[in-house]
């Protein structure tokens, strides 16, 4: 069995958890089974080469920034090996570009083109562990690039795909994925599976388990994945194309704090605005999530809609001079706002998901603001300061019914 | 005009130390030049790579280990990069292997086979300012490799050679090579011109200004070389095929006190006997300096010969057996010792440099133990304790006289 194994930078911060990941992978190892690890850099590498940077040039250029960064990587994957060196285990480091990663050229948020794993497999037919840098790869003028925070896990994702890897497991901090924040929700439950599509929903909702980018290429790709702890042996969660129904009719309730409402009061009534405000949006390159238009009695519209919550200056910077053309009454955005979901493949055949949320909603005396339905989720825009208390009561309204 | 800038580790030691790096490549640039910079990890941060890599494995691969320190030439072209980008210059940064620097295996210490200065020419075309990750390569098998200690001065020898480059300035924490250690010898001088053999001598004997590998390529190559300083901008001292006579009939003095002295006392006086010490020494890669023979009164003969100090141990190891078998009386070493020499290109047409010396010593009670002289050197050994005292006394008998 080929298994593809990723540690995030908590997971390899010190010597002794590095030593940790080095007793895993060779545990794997030992059994039999063939295993490449992709590391992220240690603990505050990152920030710390980062703040470094900015002291230097708080505006560096984004290229210089990538060739900057891949040293943390570097660094990782060197002392992993070392570690399972130590333990007497046949093992090979490798750097982005050597571990074949082909990427375009948007430096600092690159995306894999392709990857062309020859040395990991010459390096996997020699019977060797096979370490590789997460986040790294090179572009085709030969230049490191980046692939964006939470990179790693597209890395891991990456090589599974193209070694056609049995499984993909990604180690946090967590067990597993779990129906809602643990930390927050004390009733959480961890759920033995769950769909590509349910767990886009939850990692697009902010439930920050795993990278949206590395579980829609695991779906394109069919690689199974699986998230559990570096810390505790013990089963995480399975995500895959079909997951085993457990009798559950959602899979988690997620809240998302990275949001802010966007409002513009007052647009006149004429068709074609809609396409007018959201283009210009679009051409900021700012990702629109929930929309609310609605008519006022005076003849006028009003739109709302939410985007990233850093996003908010930019996408009223894109706006204003066409609602001073049309004569907007104001443009204006609120990042006093949170998102709180629940999601599960389950629902499509369930009427009454979205009113069993509102009435616990109602119940907790949280006020909606904005509603989004799809297929597998349905989401409310909240006061952000009621977030923690409607995912308490959405999932005690679920799951422990 | 191309010129290449080498600066060490403690030249970008941090941000206000990247910053002066910038301003002085971009002055030369601003005069029209182009112009290569070469840089060494900052400050220690080699030094604490180590030092993490010992806590989880004291005995890692020199492959991961070179794979490890590479990363720290990484981050240090990346801040000079976004230093100089940030005073408004073009510039790219490019890791050793991006530069063209091609190396043999031998990790740790790997040796430059050839560079191919690509990219680098690519970049000084397009008016860029290069800067490039001393110390590191990539070898046939693609694998990252470093030059070993001091290696960052070779890197731009070696660029300045394959590019034919105008001027190769290594800037350093001193002015320029001196006529002794300044820091022992106040009246020491700074030399405005010395021959590439009168530098090599110098930096075997411990003057510690350039590495000597750079100086030899530098000699086979005939780049021009500057040892400057890097906090004062005044001219340092050209090291050159022909350099001009200052009247000077020697160039400096040295002390050198990485040196242990091995003594075989009793050995059989037969043919060939020098022979097999020797060749045992040469196979355990120990370099032997200078050599000392005397027959005693009672038929046997004594071998004394000195070796870097770090070596003495595995020396007396590599000769233990062959003294046992041959009956030898005894088999030890000293690192009580330190050599001091003259080096002048000038003293092979003068006569009298060795009792000049000899004479200064005497004056000051130094005794000597053992001498060794070639064509533009005179050294001799002495106790560790009398160095400082016989550099100053020889220094004085020569350049106050």
């Amino acid at each position: 069995m080929l298994v593809v194994k990723k540690f995030g930078g908590s997971s390899v911060a010190n010597a002794e958890r590095v030593m940790n990941v080095a007793r895993i992978v060779t545990d794997t190892y030992r059994e039999g089974h063939d295993v490449v690890v992709v590391v992220s850099a240690q603990g505050d590498t990152t920030d710390d080469l980062i703040e470094k940077a900015k002291e230097i040039n708080p505006k560096g250029s984004k290229r210089e920034m990538d060739m900057l960064l891949a040293a943390g990587e570097q660094i990782s994957i060197a002392l992993l090996a070392m570690a399972i060196e130590n333990m007497g285990f046949p093992v090979i480091s490798l750097l982005g570009w050597q571990a074949g990663f082909q990427t375009n050229s948007t430096y600092s948020s690159a995306r894999i083109k392709r990857v062309n794993p020859e040395r990991i497999r010459a390096a996997l037919d020699k019977r060797k562990i096979v370490v590789v840098a997460g986040f790294q790869g090179l572009n085709r003028y030969e230049d490191v690039t980046t692939l964006g925070r939470g990179g790693s896990d597209t890395s891991a994702v990456a090589i599974a795909a193209a070694m056609h890897a049995d499984l993909c497991q990604i180690y946090t901090d967590v067990e597993g994925v779990y129906t809602a924040d643990p930390r927050k929700v004390p009733d959480a439950r961890k759920l033995q599976e769950i769909t590509y599509d349910e767990m886009l929903e939850l990692a697009t909702l902010g439930a920050q388990v795993l990278n949206n980018r590395s579980v829609e290429m695991a779906k394109k790709y069919g690689v199974e994945l699986e998230v559990l702890s570096s810390m505790k042996a013990v089963p995480g969660t399975k995500v895959k194309e079909v997951a085993k129904m457990e009798e559950m009719l959602i899979k988690g309730v997620a809240k998302d704090t990275n949001v802010a409402r966007v409002m513009i009061v007052g647009l006149p009534d004429e068709p074609g605005i809609a396409f007018k405000i959201f283009s210009r949006v679009a051409k900021a390159h700012i990702n629109v999530d929930i929309i609310l238009q609605s008519v006022g009695r005076d003849g006028t519209k009003d739109i709302t809609f939410t985007v990233p919550q850093d996003k908010g200056d930019e996408a009223v910077a894109a706006l204003q001079e066409y609602c001073d053309m049309v004569g907007a009454k104001s443009l204006s955005y609120d990042t006093s706002v949170a998102k709180v979901s629940v999601v599960g493949a389950g629902m499509e055949t369930h009427e009454g998901t979205a009113s069993l949320m509102f009435e616990a909603l109602a119940a907790a005396n949280v006020n909606i603001q904005m509603i989004s339905t799809s297929e597998i989720k349905v989401s409310v825009l909240i006061a952000a300061e009621d977030a923690d208390r409607a995912v308490s009561a959405v999932h005690k309204a679920f799951f422990e019914a």
